[in-house]
């Protein structure tokens, strides 16, 4: 998505480490117009294939994924980090190493909310290492429900994630994958 | 909102303790085509004030934020929990006490996504005791902003948060008032 690729490119930070800081659009203010582009986006490459539930992780996910989900006209849901006093024990959960905190959440998602036959849609902001997306794809399948694909705004895809989960098979949609990123010119370069 | 009270009635569910589960609409799952509805209720209630910004507080006030955001073509911002490596060390930041988790958070945003100048509409799922506003409010007066008011989904209009505020001549606009819930019964009452 080529509007994505030169908004990254103009309001994008690089910083040592391979982080990427897009709080001015994605994850800390929202651009809700641009991204309801990017929703529109996910919709032309997923529509007609049954998606009846779009699932995300909090907290960055919700905003791109509801936005999203308007588009199909389906719920979402989002897999909790911690646990409340709201939330019933009878969940389904995955361990999801977070690069960004530095730290191993029990992410989960009450089990009446995913169900066999179940045709998931997952959307997330970022996909690097690929441990989101592998603990979300573990909810769905323990479900007994069906992973249709992933919808991701930005992919690192100089970092392993997004190749290793396309060799299992699963159809991952990123709407720009960053192929090199340096912290001291704040250049960056994507895949063709 | 009536549509809005006959979900509550019909999908919530009251325990002890005074806690109000809409997890099936509001803050797990997320029942985006009707949150779109209470979206553009908040849109008809806050049009024409010159709204620019809206702002909430992570995880459970940004679907129903970026929902109605897209109504007034704004951005939003969403004040964060915990500060990650990503986050600026130039923050505005406010102590909220959340009795969902029993903790005290120093919530924060970068001081660059609040400008003076800014109309700001807080959105979030909750008012209730009033911990998450009065932090969001004083973010927002902070910044030299401007509060043009608070869309609030549910108010348990039992606790004081509401009161004490609109006492303070916020334009507080809630589109379910909780009069009472019994943990017992199940029964659920709603202000007129």
């Amino acid at each position: 998505m080529k509007a994505l690729e030169e908004k990254i490119c103009k309001e994008g930070q690089v910083y040592p480490g391979n982080v990427l800081k897009v709080g001015s659009f994605l994850n800390h203010q929202i651009d809700v117009p641009f991204m309801c582009e990017c929703g529109r986006e996910f919709y032309k490459e997923f529509s007609g294939l049954g998606v009846n539930k779009i699932l995300t992780i909090e907290a960055s996910g919700i905003a791109i994924a509801v936005l999203t989900a308007q588009y199909f006209g389906v719920h979402t849901v989002f897999a909790k980090k911690s646990k409340t006093s709201n939330i019933a024990d009878n969940v389904y959960s995955a361990p999801v190493k977070s690069y960004t905190h530095n730290v191993t959440n029990q992410v989960m998602i009450e089990k009446c909310y995913l169900n066999p036959g179940d045709k998931v849609l997952i959307i997330d902001d970022f996909l690097a290492h690929g441990e989101a997306l592998t603990g979300l794809i573990k909810l769905v399948e323990d479900a007994g429900a069906e992973v249709i694909g992933a919808g991701i705004v930005i992919e690192k895809a100089f970092q392993e994630g997004g190749t290793a989960l396309r060799e299992k098979g699963y159809k991952i949609v990123s709407l720009a994958r960053v192929q090199s990123m340096d912290a001291k010119t704040g250049a960056i370069t994507f895949v063709d």
